[in-house]
């Protein structure tokens, strides 16, 4: 159900003939109000896709009507002509659906460089609105799916009141980059002004502390769009919570299917001197490619894990770190601590506990290893 | 030849047992004089070696006059113990050689977080003294090899002075982190206050232009050696030209050797603003795991490189942007340039070269792709 779970939404996914299989790969969402409240966050790569650069835009408002998405290209660093064909696509929703095409947003995600197939993508845009239903979340997350190998929903309840998500992208470790995008529906009903503060907390505990493999997309685009239609009140608290859990579920989903990954690892590191340097030293481990291979091999090789922390600017004596694997303390003080031999990395979930007796703050980013898998899918993909 | 190519130089590799495979693994280099000015760079990890923490005390008054260097062990992350062994090193050093201990340089490369193998360590520094002659650069050059295939060498002559280094590691590519060791030597007469600026100047554009993955080693170090015992003055332009063409060859031979690498990848950044712009971006292109993906599937995948140039902060408009490959302008003004199929990626170096439009500024970055051998070998290192 995802996006159709909350009231005054309707979907569909199509094979429009953008991606060569024939799967479905254009995807409608639409807000019937009575409320068009909406939110949106973007990558901060300067070289951002013509969808990124429309969609910021349409935002800017803060009312989205319906947003068009598509795989099999990303329609990125194509010049004036991709961001007229971004044009002519939201246009072309608007039309069907009686809208202002300023409220339409645009998503797109696959190879960058290449123009979309423009006739498919129009024909299509036609076809899913015929097919617009409240039980289309499921179709539009599929559509929206390049390599992952699942489709990523996520559904919230609570009293009166309901939030729903879907996401494609497998971390940044997509190919050709990841293209992470998310649309996330509620029918509570919200004061439009809270809405961005609720997004923004949300995604900067869920999808700001993922990280595959350090690539940053052209293409990131996270949408919340608020129906009203339930017709009961949620506060703000209650509903960053629930926005909050239904992102995070839909963020440990694109890690749990990151390209090539045989783990998953979260990385904890505690007693920082704040934030900023936990996630400093949290996002220099998940980066280190050297530490990435040893997980993949299981190999508990922690002198990685320094040599990571050592990189940073993060308060911390050397001589006081702490490294725990999966819960054994393999480094103590700096030194070599238990055994290493001790650490058991043959299950999918790793856990990295590091200790930097600076403070008091704690952040945890998850990541995956690096595969031979991630290299073959990442060698071999446009060509 | 390498360090014993200059006058005044003695050296000799010898296997003391600390590799497990029986081959050389102590190095000695010995500076007979009649000058003994030095100068050295290390690792800016915050997480040093003892034997780094060891060195850069030792050169701090510019005056080295021996260094013993050992493969099989990083002495890194060992606490208290791993710095007693490193002084105790210096000290066997400088009792058999009869020299101060204080102007023993240690160098130390392998796993990170175990202790060395002493008596070994010791016995070997003994033998590697008896061993000392004037034609013994080539086994000191033997005996740092970790996972190197080939040792590395470099000599530059001039007129009447000589410059030789070796080097060890495999850019920052070697397991358990790289621990890059370049020892360069001269006998040209030179004013000691000159030598730390030669080599800044020189390592600048030379080993700190080479970046395998991105990933920072404990035990980083190169050193300058000086015995002015060729008699013959070098001026301070003369001497930094000859002691930067060495270390570029020796740069240049790391990446040629890095660990499971297919691909030499000369990433030149151009018409950027200032050098700090143009090294900033092609840094980012050089850490960037899906464009190094790219280049080990003969994949000409700009978009890839587009998308790292956009995470920098360096000037440029992004409808700007230009990108050759291998001479094929795949890229222009930001958009679709030359057929991407016409770029021919199956020799070993590959050019990648980007246009900011943003000033006069340009600097060459080299990397290495990455390979399922790059997984391979380190994901099964320590085990």
């Amino acid at each position: 159900m995802s996006v159709t779970a909350a009231q005054g939404f309707r979907a569909a996914g199509v094979a429009a003939g953008i991606k060569q299989s024939g799967a479905r790969d254009l995807a409608l969402v639409v807000n019937d109000g009575p409320d068009h409240h909406a939110a949106a966050v973007f990558t901060s790569n300067r070289v951002e896709a013509a969808p990124v650069t429309w969609s910021r835009q349409a935002a800017t408002d803060g009312r989205i009507d319906a947003v068009v998405l598509n795989s099999g290209g990303a329609n990125a660093c194509t010049g004036a002509q991709g961001f007229q064909d971004t044009h002519a696509t939201a246009e072309a929703v608007a039309t069907v659906l009686d809208l202002s095409a300023g409220d339409v947003a645009v998503c797109s995600t696959g190879l960058i460089g290449e123009l979309l197939p423009m006739e498919a993508l129009l024909s299509g845009v036609t076809s899913a609105a015929d097919a617009l239903g409240p039980e289309g979340g499921s179709d539009a997350a599929e559509a929206i799916m390049t390599t992952d190998t699942v489709s990523k929903q996520s559904v919230v309840r609570r009293d009166g009141w309901t939030v729903g998500g879907m996401a494609k992208g497998a971390g940044m470790l997509a190919p050709a980059l990841a293209t992470m995008l998310v649309v996330v529906t509620t029918d509570a009903v919200v004061d439009p002004g809270e809405l961005d503060g609720v997004l923004r907390a949300a995604t900067a505990v869920t999808f700001d502390r993922i990280d595959s493999d350090g690539c940053q997309s052209t293409n990131d685009t996270v949408l919340l769009l608020a129906s009203g239609a339930s017709g009961v009140r949620a506060d703000r608290d209650g509903l960053t919570t629930a926005v909050t859990q239904v992102c995070a579920e839909l963020a440990r989903a694109l890690i749990a299917d990151a390209e090539g990954a045989k783990h998953d690892i979260a990385i904890e590191v505690r007693t920082a001197a704040d934030e900023g340097d936990a996630l400093e030293v949290a996002r220099s481990i998940a980066r280190n490619n050297l530490f990435k291979c040893a997980v993949f091999g299981n190999d508990p090789n922690w002198g990685r894990v320094l040599s990571a922390v050592g990189t940073t600017s993060a308060v911390f004596e050397p001589s006081q770190l702490d490294v725990a694997i999966n819960g054994v303390e393999v480094c103590r003080a700096g030194g070599v601590g238990e055994d290493r031999s001790r650490v058991d990395l043959t299950g999918r979930e790793v856990r990295v506990t590091v200790d930097l007796h600076a403070g008091d703050a704690a952040v945890t980013v998850w990541t995956n290893d690096l595969t031979h898998d991630y290299v073959h899918e990442n060698s071999a993909y446009s060509s």
